[in-house]
Formats: C-alpha cells, sequence, structure tokens
C-alpha cells in the first residue's frame, strides 16, 4: 500500500500560511532542505484540492514535475490542459483510496487543510509531518481542521532543523481493521519502529 | 525582571482540552513529571483569569499551594475569600507588569488562552512551553488565540518526554525598547543561548 503524507511548514500555533497567504516568515535550512530533498525521492504523485491548484499552476510550469504526478480535486473546473496533471472530478476519498491500492511510489497531499480534512475524515492519510517555525502567527491559514474526530499520532521522528525549527514526523494510528491494521504493521516494520 | 511563562500539555493541532474541557488524552510520562516538578521549583506566583479559576478552585484545597501565590483576574467577581489567593479587579496588564518589576521568583500564567491571549497582547509573557501529545483533536480549547499581531520565539529547548511527546520551550522575542532589549540580553545571558 502506498503511503499517503500530509505536512508542511508551520508556525508554533499551527497556521501554514497568514491570512494574506503570506510565508516569509518560514525558514529556510540545510536540515530542512535535507529533509525534503529525501523526501521527493519517496513520493511520485502530488494530491491537491482546487484552491491549492490555483496557487501551484503558477509555479513550476504550470504544477508539472520531472518524475510525479498530480492530481487536482474539483467539482467545479470544466479541464486542466497541462501534461502531467490530471483533474479528478469523482469522489476524492474513493479515487485516493484506488490510488494508494495501485502500484507507485508514495502520495503527497499538497496544500492546505481544507482537502486534507477530508481525506483525514476517510482515515486515508498515513503520515504527519510538519516542521514547526519559531513563531505565533495569530491566525493564518490553519495546517489542521476538524476532522470530526480525533486521530491518535505516533512519533516517529523529531528533531531541531536550524534557526529554531523543530521537524516532527508521526504516523496516524488508523482505525481498527484487519487490512489496515496488517498494512500499518508492514509499514511500521519497514521504516522501523518509533524510538520514542 | 521575573519571567512570566505560559505553557500546557497540548495536542499536535494546538489545543489543551477538547470542547468538553476533557484532557484524559493527555499522557503522563516520568519525563513530563521531571520537567514540571523543575519547573515548579522555580516558580512562586500564579496567575489566572475567572474561568480557570473557576476549574483550579476545585483542586488542591481551592487553589493554594504551599509556597504559592495566586492572582486571579476577574472585573466580574465581588469576593475571594480563600487564604493564598488574591482577587484582582485593575486592568491586568498593568498589574503584571508591575508584578514583574517586583520581588519573589517567576510567573506562571496557568490555564487557558484567553487570559494570555491579553498578555501576550500587551508584550508581558517572556517563555512559552508546550509538551505536545501525539493526537489530533479537531476542536476544542486553544492554547494560542490570536493577539493581534506576530510573535517571534526563540527556541530554547526540544526533546521527547516519551510516549510520543515532544517538550518545546521558546523564549519570548519582545517588542524593541531599550530596558527590554537588556532585560532580554540578561535572560539569555543565565539561562544559556539556544543551541538550535
Amino acid at each position: 500500500m502506498r503511503t499517503v503524507t500530509y505536512g508542511a511548514a508551520c508556525s508554533a500555533d499551527g497556521f501554514i500560511a497568514g491570512v494574506d497567504g503570506s510565508y516569509h516568515w518560514i525558514r529556510s535550512t540545510p536540515e530542512a532542505q535535507a529533509i525534503m530533498a529525501e523526501y521527493w525521492q519517496r513520493i511520485d504523485t502530488l494530491i491537491m484540492g482546487r484552491k491549492t491548484w490555483d496557487i501551484a499552476k503558477g509555479y513550476s510550469g504550470g504544477g508539472s514535475m520531472s518524475g510525479i504526478h498530480s492530481y487536482v480535486f474539483s467539482r467545479t473546473l470544466e479541464t486542466i490542459d497541462q501534461d502531467g496533471v490530471t483533474l479528478v472530478k469523482d469522489d476524492a476519498a474513493e479515487f485516493v483510496r484506488e490510488l494508494k491500492r495501485g502500484p507507485g511510489k508514495d502520495i503527497c497531499v499538497f496544500g492546505g487543510g481544507d482537502f486534507a480534512r477530508a481525506l483525514f475524515a476517510a482515515d486515508l492519510i498515513d503520515e504527519v509531518g510538519f516542521n514547526m517555525q519559531p513563531i505565533l502567527l495569530g491566525s493564518g491559514i490553519p495546517l489542521f481542521r476538524d476532522a470530526g474526530r480525533r486521530i491518535d499520532l505516533a512519533l516517529t521522528e523529531c528533531r531541531p532543523t536550524g534557526k529554531g525549527c523543530v521537524y516532527m514526523l508521526y504516523n496516524v494510528r488508523h482505525r481498527a481493521s484487519p487490512r489496515r491494521a496488517a498494512s500499518d504493521s508492514r509499514a511500521r516494520t519497514k521504516r522501523g519502529r518509533s524510538a520514542f
């Protein structure tokens, strides 16, 4: 099963951008860049909602990146004419569930919390990572929105990444089902159990 | 100058309690207990708003603890008849500013984010610490509320505290003023600069 990861740089009060979308307060460090470079080797798929697509299409030649396929989930967009990008108008949860079962490398949930909330609610996110910045924004776009239920996590990694930032990585403890429990067990074995 | 600290155990999405006030999801570990025991040696004063007092008065013989004096800030309460507890009906920011200048050990902001927000807004909080629990609550009582401005922090400590929890301690970078800048400099020298 492909692992679906959600994460971002965030403020210490949990925002990924200011109310104006600003993110110039995010600190770039060699340690954080190394974590991201290693992570990009693990994935070949980005999934995102329409709002993130609206921002992403302005970058990287319209959102396409070598070796990465993007899926944009929207009921309102008519078409996306872009190599390496597929518009999905079907139910996101069902589509992502099938995507996870298929072949390929891991999957990254790209962007803000609205699309991620739907995936959390459907218990489709396996891993959560964030690089906490030493700032309280007070308001902005939250990393996490209410998924309607409590979600248990298991810390797998925690380390300073320079300039006062801290990187934390968690496995999501899925709601119990025989198949998911077996999948979790394999994932833990593959990457090692938490030392925390 | 006495240091004013604000902090709590919180979920990974920044809540200190559920919407129903529940906190049974907070994990107790020897490491977290040791941090708290060491911290309590540093302080002799608790400051809190009326909502926290309503909860605290039910514990510890009505909120009084040996060697600790509590100040409860409320414009609506008429009186508090309790040894070791003083009701303050004056402006909280001005009172706390004077309290910091006076003699004594350090000061702990006790409880939720409403009272802390006013102190953050007045730039009276010097230190922020939280023990992040491996859970997403989705909703509840937030650790941080919007203080109306961005607040820069400096990470001074970060370490796992067992059972998937991570403790982080930050100094607040105060808005520049000659006296505050000098005070910050002394505080850094006393406790050592961040290694992060």
